[in-house]
């Protein structure tokens, strides 16, 4: 989606993934480990710039790469978001409400935070949790034994955080320019499924200005300290109006995915945009919009088609339970309108696919 | 941009031309003359379907490739749209108003038309006349001789037409599926600058619901009769709220570029759903937009991309006199804005290009 919304720009593009990817039809695609410096460095000949889309590029990679040319967003930003407790402290020391938190190495120190922050709470790897994969939730003191079991004995260190009675979620996508300057998009309402991201409302309903004001604040001492250029995305738990910072997205975001088809300019077109230094294109939502995935499979489409002010946009990827193939974007008059092509849409789209159907 | 608006649908691409084109960049692309049936049959190999996307691949090719697999739209569309003279006919059999015309072979025909038809008319080439080129306008009967001297030489037949007195020029797109299905988009009109189209407003201003009724009208006799799957424009010239029609394109059109950021689905989007048998998406627009042509030169970017609401689109082609490289759509929140919007690109697009500069 970054190549579709660059070519119009007059940009090239080439791509570097450890598995062959979707990028791989549309542009100059190449295969390689991110940890092969000789082939990062073939990757940067002849290119003015690199950014990624992806939150698990080794932060050594990126540095690698940003010895020799551009790299935006700055290194810094994957290694806070890759760790979960390196980005709540960082969320911490700017003054952000985050969940209660502590970090537990040990089946004690698990049982000992759960009996501090429970009854409920959920315990996390550290790094490398995605869609809901790599965390448990713990209703109990009892079940920290449990998700010991499951997640302790990888070694690995963990994070146990208190559970957010929100009321519902909330993402803030901004794009930020060189220089400080910042587009930022309407929040947007995320539903999950299972742990993954299913549906986006946006611009989010019944949103105050103070509770915009929050989380432009928010979006805006992250990007500071970051000193971040691109789009990022922070996911927000709204507790009846105060906002509490889950987790930061150092990339073009699913719930901005709304953007492509219902916002002055796409999350895709800004990013490109901000790292190339280019103005920053209007963030406002030209109509209300609702956003589905398409998880672990892709439903027909002609009847999505029938569907006036449907966008299908396919990814290209292979299926396999669990993962986002694509997406549906209906675009309404009106919030009633929006509302009503949703259902229909969603009708159609149906539940994620997260196992294989026999 | 049929690449990249089909990609999101899930469709692949394979492009031929004779000459090196943007396609190259962003899609499987093969160097190969439209005579060259070997060529031809190696392109058609896996594919699903052929459409095209300028009127003058040869009758010949298309035929040849149809006789192999679906090919939209129909071979038809191109015999009639490459002879101004099967043109002009095919029109009048269907009792749609052109100029008067006639076809001339001879000096003395040429000074014979003249008479008949001027003071004022202009003779052109029957084939292969294209922004202007090949055609000379007769302002008195006298001119004939000279305008027989620049064109009757190269042995073709030409017509000659009577000037059509016409208060603007007017296009109509519309997108034609399987079985008569139809999506028409809004009036656009069109500003021409040396015989090029220069600017678009989408919708055009001041469109009676008769005058709509009569485009309408005239874009579903054209489909009907040519059978024709896919997207078309027709260039009418608007007398006083008298259609003429002027010229058919059997394709996605210049005219039509405003749909990719001011309508609910672009041109590029509804030709593949059109030819892939999809249904069709809706061709409302969705705000007052302006579309202003690169022509001959890129403008800077920058002060461009300043401009809330533009969207800049560059074909990736060598810059050359006289050829369109791009173009910047403007969307304004109403028809004011819109001007507004227009009046500042157009300070920055400039005059089109059409000589190279020392």
């Amino acid at each position: 989606m970054l190549a579709l919304a660059g070519y119009p720009l007059g940009l090239k593009f080439r791509f570097l993934d450890e598995t062959r990817g979707p990028a791989a039809d549309v542009a100059d695609w190449r295969l390689a480990s991110f940890s092969d410096n000789d082939a990062l460095d073939r990757f940067a000949d002849g290119v003015d710039l690199v950014t990624y889309e992806f939150e698990n590029v080794p932060v050594s990679a990126a540095a690698h790469l940003a010895s020799r040319l551009p790299l935006f967003p700055p290194p810094r930003a994957l290694s806070v978001s890759q760790d979960r407790l390196a980005e709540k402290d960082f969320l911490s020391s700017l003054g952000i409400a985050t969940a209660s938190y502590t970090a537990v190495r040990s089946r004690e120190e698990l049982e000992a935070a759960a009996g501090r922050l429970g009854p409920s709470c959920v315990v996390k790897t550290v790094r490398h949790g995605y869609d809901g994969r790599g965390q448990v939730v713990l209703r109990q003191p009892a079940d920290a034994a449990k998700a010991w079991d499951m997640l302790g004995r990888t070694g690995r260190t963990l994070i146990c955080e208190q559970l957010v009675p929100f009321t519902r979620e909330l993402s803030v996508v901004a794009a930020c320019g060189h220089g400080g300057k910042m587009a930022v998009y309407p929040l947007v309402e995320n539903e999950h499924r299972a742990g993954i991201l299913f549906s986006t409302v946006a611009p989010a309903k019944s949103v105050s200005e103070a509770l915009t004001a929050d989380a432009h604040s928010i979006a805006r001492r992250v990007c500071a300290a970051l000193e971040y250029v691109g789009v990022l995305a922070i996911e927000l738990f709204d507790c009846n109006g105060t906002l509490v910072a889950n987790e930061i997205a150092p990339r073009v975001h699913n719930s901005g995915h709304w953007t492509i088809d219902g916002a002055e300019t796409s999350q895709f077109e800004n990013h490109l945009r901000a790292v190339a230094g280019w103005p920053l294109g209007g963030a406002a939502a030209a109509l209300p919009s609702r956003m589905l995935n398409f998880i672990g499979e892709v439903p027909p489409l002609t009847p999505l088609l029938e569907i006036a002010g449907a966008h299908i946009h396919l990814y290209g990827k292979e299926a396999r339970p669990g993962r986002k193939l694509g997406h549906v974007t209906v675009c309404g008059v009106d919030e009633e309108d929006a509302d009503r092509l949703f259902r229909k849409a969603a009708q159609m789209v149906g539940a994620p696919v997260l196992a294989a159907r026999s």
